[in-house]
């Protein structure tokens, strides 16, 4: 999966950066508070204080401040590493975890943010996990509505009520919105928003018809149609994406375009691919305004779950081939096939321990090698291998180069 | 560097294994003592002390304890992670660095030591640092002489004076092996012994020349006998290892085989792939017996030492197309071929801000890319791209088709 991931990354053009896990405790946490501080992973080593990572937004965050005059403005990287977390821990939840980031920093161009929908689509697909959707957003048009019926002092609690919609309803939704103190009529006019549905044209359509003359809208509404012609222009197929205007993102600091992807025959994962837009990433590093756009794998969680599932296997590629073997003249062709097969880039084991043939034929079960190459005397003699597939039984004398030729395929 | 020894892992059928960062202290520390533990990181979380793993040989221990009935042994595990120790920082030392570890557990069988000195040949040929030698003894050569000449109780220091004879000269060895209260005779020995010279055969003729009769020595001569067999089996070529006597390594916890791996014009270096032979792995962890042979490469020490000699890059491969384009048809044209190149395995980035093309010049050339595709209207209008050779400046109209063509080339 980490392979597939980052040859996604690899081919926008997205270079890869790898950050220390341990770094002062006070970079680490120069936003402080909120909740994550908790579970943050600190320790005194002489006189310093400090931290793991926790997340690899506020590493970026510190490297793109620290290398500010040799990055290329916009900046493409990638960063694929493990973060901590003392979470308390339940089922899919880790500790110690993947997360695999593709970040855009420098631009507010809209492009970018559709190149990104383009790679969530490539990186779903390479993971052969089956069908999925991914769902787009942009936060200035609920805040802009929301800003035009009156409610733009509450907007960041209706943002948190919104992200719950999916999973508790529209009727505890319309009693949580009106417990913060807004109307039966509002609650009813956000719901109506949030549960518009169509293609993207047809949504584009529905909220042009609103003619909601407020900035925030009228920006969060042109950067949509611009992200949707692009993303038209990268050729992705519509049956990958919707607009869906539920989808807002807990993390406060999005401010335009977000991203969920959700796997459509398995909705109780919840999110497994996920992003948005920042307008300014490095502030308590730099003062140089850096806004951007970026998505995130929790890798760890989505293995986990996918495995339960039976999506994925959790046993490693065996190794392709095993050779069985008897006596030192037979060790000694062994060896030499060896070399022969793994010059050819064929994953090879050979019988080192000169056990009986029966023991070695049920390590090579154990070890579920798909060929098992068996050489005895008349092997040795003849400079040729028997190849037994171990799926079907069959088995074949054949040349060093003719088995070589034969792995291959 | 770590695709290329992963891949040789691969070859020779070790499995990846990943174990986490933190564990319990008690767990990392079960050997205790030793200057190691000055240099674990530690802490406290909740009630429990945790550390972060300082090597990958005790995790490994842990984790095949643990597994041990799940295992088929041989196992063969590779394992490529991060790994800290709070030293002082000085030139190529790091707190925070990369170990690429390849171990088989469960036989005592020298062909698995022959197989590791044919996967460290493949190793360096594959990092293509330049010429390098792999130097192999076994232990049991050095103590059995030891014992044989009356100074058996010595062994453990006289290990450690032998294991710096490259660094400060005969000399000064003879000074420290009298300190240890050998006497002149004893001391002349001991450096005739290790400094023996010649091909593997020439040395196991004048190790069987000295016809020392003693039961380690004995095992040492026959397993250096029966290695030297099967390496040759292997076809290894011997320009890339000799049997050299000096060898000791540090660590006491190797009993029999050792190697080291010089870069025959970086001798400064040190051994950049060393490993040995162990008599039992687990035993802070299990009653069961687990002999086994690994070797390591300390990968952040090479890579800073080897790029600071100009022997490897530091920049990552950089994307292998810029397509610069102005004008919104232009952009639509530029993202359909960035999505057929992309399709084709060709990592493609393309201007997404609108900038004047001298500035998306200057951004490629920064880049570094090896490739610019120029779209204007001309070529939106042939559905063209002009492909421009960074390095030549080479211009050439091609259709979409000829441009995967020649840039899969």
């Amino acid at each position: 999966m980490l392979d597939a991931i980052r040859a996604v990354y690899q081919k926008y053009g997205f270079l890869p950066v790898e950050t220390p896990a341990i770094e002062l405790a006070e970079v680490l946490l120069a936003k402080g508070g909120g909740e994550t501080e908790q579970e943050v992973y600190r320790f005194t080593k002489g006189d310093k204080e400090y931290a793991l990572h926790y997340d690899l937004t506020v590493p970026l965050a510190r490297y793109v401040a620290e290398h500010e005059n040799d990055l290329t403005f916009p900046f493409r990287r990638y960063q694929m590493q493990k973060v901590w977390r003392a979470e308390r821990a339940q089922k899919g939840r880790f500790r110690e975890f993947y997360q695999c980031d593709a970040d855009i920093i420098g631009s507010e161009s809209m492009g970018h943010d559709a190149e990104l929908v383009a790679l969530i689509v490539d990186v779903m697909s390479a993971l052969k996990l089956g069908s999925y959707t991914v769902r787009i957003s942009n936060r200035k048009l609920l805040t802009g509505f929301l800003t035009s019926i009156g409610l733009s002092a509450k907007t960041s609690e209706i943002l948190h009520v919104i992200d719950k919609l999916e999973k508790i309803g529209a009727e505890e939704i319309t009693q949580m919105l009106k417990d913060y103190g807004c109307g039966n009529d509002d609650a009813a006019q956000i719901l109506d928003f949030v549960s518009m549905t169509g293609s993207s044209t047809q949504i584009i359509d529905q909220l042009e018809g609103l003619n909601i003359d407020n900035e925030a809208f009228k920006t969060g509404l042109s950067d949509v149609k611009e992200l949707t012609t692009q993303v038209n222009a990268l050729k992705v197929d519509e049956k990958f994406y919707t607009i869906d205007l539920r989808i807002v993102r807990g993390l406060d600091y999005y401010t335009g375009t977000v991203y969920e992807t959700v796997m459509n025959d398995y909705p109780e994962f919840g999110s497994v691919l996920s992003g948005g837009r920042y307008d300014n990433l490095a502030e308590y590093y730099t003062k140089t305004h850096l806004p951007g756009v970026g998505v995130s794998v929790g890798l760890s969680r989505l293995f986990a779950m996918t495995l339960e599932a039976g999506l994925v296997q959790d046993s490693a590629q065996p190794v392709q081939v095993f050779i069985a073997n008897f006596g030192t003249d037979a060790r000694n062709w062994a060896l030499q096939v060896a070399t022969t097969l793994r010059s050819a880039d064929i994953s090879t084991q050979v019988d080192l321990d000169g056990d009986k043939f029966a023991k070695q034929f049920k390590y090579a079960d154990r070890l579920g090698v798909p060929y098992t190459i068996v050489i005895g005397d008349k092997e040795v003699a003849d400079k040729q291998v028997v190849l037994k597939d171990m799926q079907s039984g069959d088995q074949t004398s054949l040349s060093l180069e003719e088995v070589v030729v034969k792995l291959k395929k």
